[in-house]
Parts: structure tokens; sequence; C-alpha cells
């Protein structure tokens, strides 16, 4: 195995690369309690995308890890999780935006958030805004009442090295962010740390 | 109010049409226990669709219904509930297809699902299949486990002639289905009716 540097997302920002089909992408929480919204295209065909619905479908639950796979909106495989010391992430809520921070924050003047981190990092790959699904939201604890269907944002479970591991099944473009939400990260923006080995 | 005639869905099929600013469509199930897949884009734009991560997160629950509205992935309000005899529908899962009965159910000549039947409903609008978007899926009952996570596909809680009305606020196309999945609507396939009001 090829080990190769450990990269650092500054907070609140985002970056996109690709990642080859059998190279292991390993998203690490460097201090704890940071979420990490993470998207996966096709990279020979981006209409193919990662979904919510079809893997949430296929996998009869909410709460993915170590084993479960990443399906597309065409139901192949991109992603598997083969690694996880934390065992709870979200993969219901779309990434945090400009209107997510104005809606639910009230934020008059508000940073553009990981959606806008994605778009912009995605941009140079051909990937427009409309395209960013729900993400694969490492880290990010939403318990959910299952007799009201409330759902609420709480502290990540993740500790400082905590870290969530993937395998491509086909060569993709991934997006990665250290999340810009107050609520998701228990109130700071810390720096994620990833790796990509072959 | 111009009340139109109420349009049948044939079991197993799907329909698209337009619905225009302020115009009510109510989605009745005649018989009880069976879903239909609605999905709406923004006519002016097919780009934007609704979105259950923006949905979800703004409304901070999985169950919707009278009051909420549907955001789109930009966070407009496509569709607001206006009434809802049933309470329980579904917002997390992908339009059954013949990849989810061939991976779900093991059918090796799987029928097309309301994937398939809302692709060909939605094509002479210009609406790819790639486009076609978590769904929502009035009367679907999928209970979830909050402690697991663990989600199953229960029978819907309608009962003959239930229903959900939606108010549209802004130009749309609609994609309805009357939903082919056994499990979802209790081991038998019913029609759905829809009526479109001004």
């Amino acid at each position: 195995m090829c080990q190769a540097d450990v990269q650092q997302i500054e907070p609140r920002s985002g970056v996109a690369f690709t990642l080859d089909r059998g190279q292991r992408l390993t998203v690490i929480d460097p201090r704890g309690e940071q979420v990490a919204d993470l998207v996966a295209y096709n990279r020979h065909d981006i209409g193919e995308v990662i979904s919510s619905g079809r893997t949430l479908d296929y996998a009869s639950r909410i709460y993915l890890t170590t084993g479960d796979p990443l399906y597309s909106n065409r139901s192949n495989v991109l992603l598997r999780i083969v690694e996880d010391t934390v065992g709870r992430h979200d993969f219901l809520l779309t990434p945090c935006s400009a209107d997510t921070f104005r809606i639910i924050y009230g934020d008059t003047n508000p940073h553009r958030g990981c959606f806008g981190n994605l778009a912009a990092a995605l941009a140079p790959y051909g990937i427009a805004p409309d395209a960013i699904p729900v993400a694969f939201n490492c880290f990010m604890n939403v318990p959910i009442d299952g007799k009201t269907g409330a759902l609420t944002v709480e502290p990540p479970l993740s500790r400082a090295g905590d870290r969530i591991v993937f395998v491509a099944e086909t060569d993709l473009i991934i997006g990665l962010t250290a999340c810009s939400a107050l609520q998701s990260n228990n109130g700071s923006f810390k720096p994620i740390h990833y790796r990509v080995e072959t």
C-alpha cells in the first residue's frame, strides 16, 4: 500500500479531487466533533452521483457504517465503507448553504456553506450546483424520534483522530468539506483531514 | 373554484402533467393502502426540483403533513401541503425501479417500477431519468427505529377515499404514479386518483 500524505481542509471550506477505482479515502476528524460532507460522482459520466434514497432503501437503515455500500442514482455501488471508528453519520440532509443559514439561523449576510464550497470545488469538473445531492455527512449526528419523525442536529460523536474509510468501486470525483454550520459541529469550526491511498 | 374531473392512474403506471401556480392538486387513494410517488419540477427551469434533503432540514421532521412546504434544491417552495387525511407519507426513498426489484426482491425479469413509469411520463418535458430525485411518496408508511436507524416498509395507513392536497407555489411539471412495489402497497396493485383545481 502506498501511503500518501494527510491533506488538510481548512475550517468552513471544501475541496474536490479524483479517486481511482480501488483507492481508499480516509476522512479524519483531527480535533473531534467536526462534520465533513462527502459527495461522489462517476468520473466518466457525471450524471451518476451518490443517492441517499437508493442507498437507504437497499440498506433498510438510515445509519450506515462498516460494510455498507453507497449506491448511485443508477443503483451502482460508487463507494463502500470499510472502516468506521464512530458509527454515526447522516445521509438525510443536504449540505448547508447560504439559504440554510438564512432560513434556519436567520443570518442576513450568510456564509456560502458546504453547498457553496462544494459548488466552487466541483465547478472545474463541470459539475453544476443543481447536481449536488444529499451528501453523506461524515460524523454528523442526526437522531430521529421514531414516533414523531422529529429530527435534531446534535454534537458529533467523533473524538479527535476518529475516522471513516471508503473504497472506490469505480473511478470517481469526490467533493469533501469541513462543515460550515455551527449546530452540526457543536458550535465551532474545525478542520478536516483526509488521505488517499492506493 | 373550478372543480375538474377526477383522473385515474392505472395500477403500476404513472403520468405527468402541468400545474399552474395557485392550482390545487388532490391525490386520492380510492381503495386504500396504495402509494403514489410524486415529483415536481419548476416548469420554467427543470433543473429545479423538489429536494428531500432541503425540505427535511428546514422542517426538522421526516414526516410531513398539512402546512408543510416542499422545498426545491434551490431552497424555494414548490408545493405546500394544505390538507391531509392520513398524516403518514415518506420522503426518504427513491421511486421503485427495475434495480429495486432485482436487488430487494430478487426478480429476474423486473417491472420498470415507478422510476421507469416516471421516466417515460416526464420524457416529453425534457426531463432525463437521472433528474428523478427522492420522491414525495404519498401514503407510504416507513417507520424508523430511532435507536438503530432501521427502516421498514409497512402497509399504508390510508383507507379508501383518503387524500392529500397540495397547492403549487410556482408553475410546475408534476410526475405522479400508482406505485409498483408489492411491499409498499400491502401486497396488491391498485389505482390512484387525482384532481387538479383552479
